[in-house]
């Protein structure tokens, strides 16, 4: 199947918030979700956006029935390791789930690692939920490894009432 | 002890590439290091940059016996979470042994919360290995949860080798 992958603009954000909700349902944590397609367009596409994305496409002819053509997206931003420097953060990887298979999934994460490369990065970070069992075979397969069982590192976060405690001086 | 913590400016990548580095010898990883003073002068104080700092300093008269004022720092940039938005990412955090059990850790996070809410940040993130119980102690005690155990997240990478051959289409 044809299909392309580009920028995302602020015209995305649409699809963008109906697939990050696509995903979050797939993982069980839609009441985790407090962002909208107004958030998207305003932290991604202002002065000092806090992350990039790229959409998959698909022609006219493909579209969904319910008249999808943006199938797939990710989103990025760049980061910093203190071990190797510049690196590339990957927060989101999706593809609808009637075009996997097809290497969408494949070309949208090479892409990253391409716009990592180009900016100097030497690592591409992301997280995995270790029930996704296909995700991390697949992950594992591009050369992937996996920090938590091998180092030991573990995934931490302060946020809402914590994070306005831990504020006071 | 009297302590003041500010941003870093260039002329602190000197003194955050000696803590660096004996953060990683804490940790026990000091072949995995491979960035340098200088790296940190570009990557951190060019334009666009790859991460922000924050030092901490205490007055001459507390001076360690190789002349260091500056004894404590945490690396920190602005991420995305596709569940909250806007999240700021603490990549080290760091005070030289002798200066431990004095306030300067939490006052050193605290400011990274701050400068985090001040941006319209939601969520502060971070890994802690799992063997540093005195530091997973202290997180926990600031209200930090653990992802990794409560919703099975593990930290992936990909560098090197891999990411090269990742990036090809």
């Amino acid at each position: 199947m044809d299909f392309s992958i580009r920028a995302a603009n602020v015209d995305d954000c649409k699809d963008i918030a109906r697939m990050l909700m696509e995903l979050a349902e797939y993982e069980k944590v839609t009441d985790k979700v407090k962002i909208s397609q107004k958030d998207l367009e305003q932290d991604g596409f202002s002065k000092n956006p806090f992350f990039h994305g790229i959409v998959a496409e698909v022609p006219e002819q493909h579209k969904t029935k319910e008249g999808h053509t943006k199938i797939g997206y990710a989103l990025y931003f760049y980061s910093y390791s203190s071990w190797v420097g510049r690196a590339i953060y990957m927060e989101d990887l999706y593809v609808m789930p009637e075009f996997r298979g097809k290497g969408i999934g494949k070309a949208l994460m090479s892409k990253v690692a391409q716009l990592g490369l180009a900016a100097g990065c030497r690592q591409l970070n992301f997280t995995v939920v270790d029930w996704n069992k296909s995700s991390l075979d697949f992950y594992f397969s591009q050369g992937c490894f996996d920090f938590t069982d091998k180092m030991g590192y573990h995934v931490m976060h302060c946020e809402g009432e914590e994070l306005e405690r831990l504020a006071q001086p």
